[in-house]
């Protein structure tokens, strides 16, 4: 959760001046995302998202995000679009910051997931992929496994003031998966942090996408990898086969996946749990003064990058034989 | 800001089955209000604020508040309106906790006010202070001049931590006030916390009062003085007498201060500024573990209460020479 950032009525005042959403109503700071600051603002002309992108976003990709939900937004995939200025830009600056206007979509997010989420998940994630192969912009994943040894200096020293055992684990899957990352897999957009508060649901049914702020041009797979471990682990670190193999149907019934892509998935898996571990070891470590976000324990994902470390196929996340590249 | 308590969806989906108000749309935690947990909620009806009552809040003292916003609002406050359960019942149970749902307020608080809005508040503190003299609960002033011994015992110890002299200063403020506190200054209901924060504006007029969290049978020109300290203030911690005299005007022109209740706005000042200084100082210093709220700094409290402590006469607060007392 996070309002990093305040924001003066007057301020926001002169900043709708240049949009065409009439007067504004009312704004509140949202208690969600933890890289921006989020207000819902009301207007005469309804409900909007205004983000203040905050130093962790650098300014330079936003023009990208922004083309982006545009892009997946004409094709289909429920997104926040971004409102243009009467000048026709989607970026502006508020209060020092890159800011942007995206519409508001209702929708919630499911705290609890069950089977059937992680099958629509799956479903949604291999649209968006379809969606995204003939975005023409192309933004290099920041935290992909070239990054995540600079990632790890930051914290190595004190990593074990964690939890004993953090460091070495790290240092060894540092390598393992350097010397055996793969390269030549399909690529195209992924959203790279599909998370259950990323992904909105109405009735059980998914209603829509949310914060594509980390979306870059990196493996299709990964980005599965990635919802393998957001999606399919129980509140106990345990991983649910039934959800894994649902959100793996979900996705397969809409993209497929190669042989070449399924034999990679225990890798990419053990890959997304180190960049998620290292981007919380480093929140753990680093608790900036006078912040508002309680840091995401790193534990979790040490316990599921151990769990992945075990796989030995991907038929143990739950693919099905006759899929399983047999 | 603060949401101490995450909602699921299925459960707040089964809190509003009990109501009329259509299926559940969207929920956002909200990063305001210190003491509950707000939320901005969207369904076929509309939008609404879910309020969680948070253990600081007596749950004994919640139909107290709803009673009291009903009461206002049907003599022309503006303020949020408590909506019904089917049952007709305005409190429930959410997460364990006492849980409300009030109408949306549209307005915006004002970050940096000027005299107008100090004149604004002022009529509407008064206005509030005359449509709540019908109204008949009653409930003590849980942090007056009774209280405050006990709440700085908790920060005795550790007081001049947050700066040498602060323990000194409380000790002998808190007999001062014991030994003067007026008993017999007209009483009535009074909000004891009209913050900046807490007063909507559109367009510059005063649209609504929130937050009758802290609301109680006091004096009623206590309540005044919790403006002052409040409104009239520069970042800097210095007073402006011409937002104390818009102020006041507006007040007095809505409703008049009597001789006796002038007199004693000075001592009513400092007591409002210990009053926040002790709560402030104890939350400084009592900081709960996973506590998603950024402390108050207590020392704004500390040098407005040193100004207080120097002012001979209501007059330095900016009452005309005709109005005041004279």
């Amino acid at each position: 959760m996070a309002v990093y950032t305040d924001v003066a009525a007057d301020d926001l005042t002169t900043f709708l001046a240049g949009y065409e959403l009439g007067e504004l109503l009312s704004y509140k700071g949202i208690a969600e995302g933890v890289e921006n600051s989020n207000f819902l603002v009301h207007t005469r002309k309804g409900h909007f998202i205004l983000t203040l992108y905050e130093k962790r976003v650098v300014a330079g990709d936003v023009p990208f995000f922004l083309a982006l939900m545009e892009h997946l937004a004409a094709r289909g995939i429920n997104c926040p679009q971004p409102v243009k200025t009467r000048g026709g830009e989607a970026l502006g600056h508020l209060c020092g910051r890159p800011a942007a206007i995206v519409t508001f979509l209702d929708g919630m997010w499911i705290r609890r997931p069950d089977p059937r989420h992680c099958y629509a998940v799956g479903v949604a994630l291999a649209k968006l992929h379809l969606a995204g192969l003939d975005f023409p912009q192309q933004r290099r994943n920041a935290l992909s496994v070239d990054s995540w040894r600079a990632l790890y200096d930051h914290s190595a020293a004190r990593a074990d003031s964690v939890q004993p055992g953090i460091a070495s684990t790290v240092e060894s899957e540092l390598t393992h998966l350097e010397q055996r990352w793969p390269q030549d897999l399909p690529k195209g957009v992924i959203h790279a942090d599909m998370f259950p508060d990323n992904v909105f649901f109405l009735d059980n049914t998914l209603s829509g996408l949310i914060d594509f702020y980390f979306a870059c041009t990196d493996t299709l797979a990964y980005d599965v990898a990635i919802c393998l471990n957001a999606w399919c682990f129980e509140p106990d670190h345990s991983y649910n086969v039934t959800k894994g193999r649902e959100l793996l149907q979900g996705y397969m019934r809409t993209r497929a996946l190669s042989p070449a892509e399924l034999d990679a998935l225990p890798l990419l898996a053990r890959g997304a749990a180190l960049r998620f571990l290292l981007t919380r070891l480093t929140d753990w470590l680093n608790v900036p003064e006078g912040a508002l976000v309680r840091p995401k324990n790193p534990i979790e994902y040490l316990r599921k990058l151990r769990f992945h470390q075990t796989i030995a196929s991907v038929r143990d996340y739950g693919v099905l034989p006759e899929r399983a590249g047999a």
